[in-house]
C-alpha cells in the first residue's frame, strides 16, 4: 500500500528531511532497495551500506543523516519507526468477512458478522467470535471458547475448550492453546490422569508462534498477560503465568506453575523449572536452565563454551573431577600456608 | 457432574469423615474453593491455606485432618485420590456417536458405530476404528492404521500409514504419530532418503502431548509400551522403544533406536543420544544429555548452574582451561611432595 | 513392489554374487528377515547376526561376503546401496491425480492436472501447483505460494503466503513453512510487531520433518538450499540461510539471520545464536550451543557429562568457583616459583 513520505513520517513519528511528496511503495534492505523503497539503519554495523543505497528514503538516527544520499526520516528509535512505517506499507491482509461454506460452525456458536471464518474451520458449541476476528483455514475452536476483537488465528490453530483469547491476538499456524496439561498421580508405578479443568486466558496484544503449545491449567488458569509475545515451538505448561510484555524466544520450555514476571525476555532454548517465581525485568540468555527463583532484575546465563571436539573431550572428563580438584587446591593452600609459618 | 461426598469417598478409595450427603459439584484450589467444591492438600507447602478454606470437603493425609474446617476424605495418597475423584466430577466429554457429514471416510475404512468421527476428519483406505473411539476435528488417519477401543484423538492429530494405536490412548492436538524417521545414506555429500517402512505401535493407556512427534520405524517398529505418558513438543525418533509406565516431560528429544526402560522419567528438555539403552527406574533431571547407556536405577543429572551474566562470563572462560588446570594442580602436588621428601 | 535380485543389483549399483532370479519382495532386519527379504549389514556391530540370517539376500561390504549364508550384493557403501534398493521395493505411494471434492481451491489457483490435492486441503488465491505434486489432507497453502514438480506435502502442512518450494521436496505433517518471524521493536517496554515481508524459498530435494517451523524472512528471504534435510521439531528463524546438503537433526533451534554453510550437520538439540556465520563442513554434536561464528571445518562440542545426581550436586557448586579456583591455582604456582628461586 503506497504512501507519501510526508504521511509516513507523520504517522510513524519521525522527522522528515526531504521531499514529502516522494511516493513509498515498499520496504527493503539498504543494499537491495531501489526507487520507491523505504529502508532503515539501526546500528553501526550496516552503516557502510548507507552511502550507496538506492532507496528513496531511509529511517535512521540523527548521527547517520549526513551520510545518506536520499531523503531521511530521523528517529531516536529507527527500528521502532520502521515497525510503524512497515505496518502502514504492509497492513495484514484479511479476507472478506463471512463464514466460508466449508466451515463447520455449531448452531450454538456466535460469530460477529464482521468476522472471517475460513475454509474448513470448525467451531464447536458455545464458541463466541467477536468483531473483526479472523479464524483461518483448518482452525479448530473448542466448545465455549471466546476470541476477542480483531484477533487472528492464522491457520490450523487448535484452541481447547473454554479458552479465553483477548483482543488483537495473533496465533500462528499449528499453535495449540488449551490442550490438557501433563498432570498425573502415581498409583504404584502406574500414572493416573488428573482432569485438567483450568483454562488458558490471554490478555490483549498477545502473539503466539507456530507450533507453540500453551496448556490449560490443572485447576486454576494458565495466563498470558497483555502484550506477551511467544515465538515458535515453545512449551508453556499448565498454570504458568507470564507477565505483561514479556517475550519468549523459540524452543523455550516453561514447566508447570512457573510464574514469570513482566518485561522479561527468555532467549532461545531456555528451560524454566516448575513452581519457580521469576521477577520483573529478568533476562535469561540462550539455552540456560532456570532452576531457582530469581527476583533481582538483570541478565542471567548458564552453559559451557563450544570447543573443538578434541579440546572438549579433554576438558569433559575434568567436569567430574571438579569437586576433587577444589578440595586438593584447598589442601595445597593449607600446606603452603603452614610451610610459610613453619 | 455432581456426586454425594459419600459416593466420591467410596469410589476414590478414601475414608470419609463428615456428612456423606454433602453434594460435590466441582473441584477447586484450597484458596478459591467455595460451597459445593472439593479440594485437596498434597504437601506441607499449602497446609497454611487449609484452616481458612471454604471448600465443602478436602482430600488430605491423616496428619492434616485435624486442621481442616470441613469434611475430609482421608487418604494415604491424596493426589491419587484427587485424580480419581476429579475423574468422576469431570468425565471426558464426548460428542454423540457417528460420522460427521464433513468427514471424509474412505469406502474401505471401517468405523465402529459407537465411534465419533469429527468434522473434517479424514480416514484413508483400510483404516479401522474400534468401539468408543473419538477422532476429533481435522484429524488425518493414514491408510491401514487401527485405533483401539476408547482411544481419543483430540483434534488436528495426524497418524501416518499403518500406525497401531492401543486402547484408551489420548493424543492431543497437533501430535504427529508415524511420520517418516530421519533416515538417510550419504552419497558423496548428498543425502539419499531411506524408505521408512516400520510402524508406530502403542500399547494401552498411552497419552501423547500436543505437537509431539513420534516417528515410524525405519525397518522395525517404534514402540510405546502400556501406560507411557508423553508431554508436549517431544521428539521420539525412529525405532525408539519406551518401556511401560515411563513418563517423558516436555521438549525432550530421543534419538533413533534408543531403548528406554520401564518406570523411567525424563524431565523437561532432556536429550537422549541414539542407540543407547536406559534401564528401568531411571530418572533424568531437566535439560541433561544422556550420552551413554545407563543400567543402574537412580537419578542422573548434568548441566551447569545459572549465574548472573557477569559471573558466568568470568567462569565461562575457565571451562576451556579445565584440563590445563587439572594438570597444573597435579604438578603442584608433585612439587610439594618432593619438597617435603627433600 | 517385487524385483528380481539381478535387477536390484544393477539398479542400486552393487555387485551380485548369487542367483539373479531370486525374487525380492521386502526389506528386513538381519534377525527378522525371511525368504523373499533383502537385508543389509553396515557395520561390524551387527555382523554376528549374519551367519544365521534367513534373508534371501544381504547387501554388505566385501569383507563380510564370505560369512553370508545367502546371496549377497557387495557394495562399498552398503547403507547407500540399501537406500537405493529400498526405494525400489517401497516407492512412495501416491493417490490418483486430481482434486478431492472436499478440497477448497481458489478460483485463481493453478493446479497441474497430474497433481494430487487431498481431502480438505485449502489452496488460496494465486497458488501454483506443478506437475506430480501431492498436497495431502488438511494442508493449507497460503496465497501466491508455488510448489515445484513432484514435491509432497504429506498432511496438515501449512505454507504461509508467497512461499516458494522447489522440486522433489517432502514436508512432513504439521510442518509450518512461512509463518511470521519473531520480529519486534520495543517502544518503552511494549513490543511493536514488524511486518515480516520476506519469504521462505527452498531448493530442490529438501525434506522437512514433522512439526518443524521455518519462518519467512523479515525483509529478505529465509533460504534452504538444495538437498537440505531437516528433522522434526526444528525451529528455523527468519532470514536464516542453510547451505546445500546440510542436515539438521531434531529439536535444533536456529536463531534469526544465522548463516549455515553447505555439508554441515547439527545434531539433536543444538542451538545456533542469531547473526552467526557457520562455514561449510562443520559438524556440531548434540545439545551444544553455537555462540560464535565458525569457519574451520571440523567437529565442535559443548556440554557437561551426565552423572549420578549426588556426584553432580557436588561438582555443580564448583562451577561457580571456577574463576576463583583458577586464580588461586595461579597464586600457588607463583608462590612455589618464588620459593624455588628464594
Amino acid at each position: 500500500m503506497a504512501w507519501s513520505l510526508g504521511e509516513l513520517a507523520e504517522r510513524s513519528g519521525a522527522e522528515l528531511r526531504g521531499d514529502a511528496a516522494i511516493e513509498i511503495e515498499r520496504a527493503a534492505d539498504l543494499r537491495e532497495a531501489k526507487a520507491g523503497d523505504l529502508s532503515f539503519l539501526t546500528g553501526g554495523k550496516f552503516a557502510e551500506h548507507l552511502p550507496a543505497t538506492r532507496a528513496s528514503a531511509v529511517i535512521l538516527a540523527q548521527e547517520h543523516a549526513a551520510a545518506c544520499p536520499c531523503a531521511v526520516l530521523v528517529s531516536k528509535n529507527p527500528y521502532l519507526t520502521y515497525a510503524r512505517a512497515a505496518a502502514l506499507l504492509y497492513p495484514r491482509p484479511r479476507p472478506p468477512a463471512g463464514i466460508h461454506p466449508s466451515a463447520v460452525v455449531h448452531s450454538k456458536a456466535e460469530v460477529n458478522p464482521s468476522a472471517v471464518i475460513g475454509p474448513n474451520a470448525v467451531l464447536d458449541e458455545g464458541v463466541r467470535i467477536a468483531a473483526g476476528v479472523v479464524v483461518g483455514p483448518g482452525c479448530v475452536i473448542g466448545a465455549r471458547s471466546t476470541i476477542g476483537e480483531d484477533s487472528e488465528l492464522v491457520a490450523n490453530v487448535t484452541l481447547g475448550t473454554d479458552t479465553v483469547v483477548g483482543k488483537r491476538n495473533i496465533f500462528h499456524p499449528g499453535a495449540v492453546i488449551g490442550a490438557d496439561g501433563f498432570g498425573m498421580a502415581n498409583d504404584q508405578g502406574h500414572w493416573v490422569k488428573i482432569p485438567q479443568i483450568g483454562r488458558v486466558v490471554t490478555g490483549d496484544d498477545v502473539e503466539i508462534g507456530a507450533n507453540t503449545t500453551v496448556d490449560r491449567g490443572a485447576l486454576q488458569d494458565t495466563v498470558l498477560a497483555d502484550g506477551v509475545k511467544i515465538d515458535n515451538l515453545v512449551q508453556v505448561a499448565h498454570n504458568v503465568h507470564i507477565g505483561e510484555h514479556s517475550a519468549i524466544a523459540g524452543c523455550v520450555g516453561i514447566a508447570g506453575s512457573a510464574h514469570i514476571g513482566a518485561y522479561c525476555t527468555l532467549a532461545g532454548g531456555v528451560g524454566v523449572v516448575g513452581h519457580l517465581t521469576i521477577g520483573d525485568h529478568i533476562h535469561v540468555t540462550g539455552m540456560s536452565m532456570v532452576s531457582k527463583s530469581l527476583s533481582e532484575p538483570g541478565v542471567y546465563s548458564a552453559g559451557v563454551p563450544l570447543q573443538s571436539n578434541r579440546d572438549w573431550h579433554r576438558n569433559f572428563v575434568r567436569f567430574k573431577q571438579l569437586d576433587d580438584m577444589a578440595k586438593r587446591l584447598k589442601k595445597l593452600e593449607k600446606t603452603l600456608a603452614e610451610d610459610a609459618q613453619g
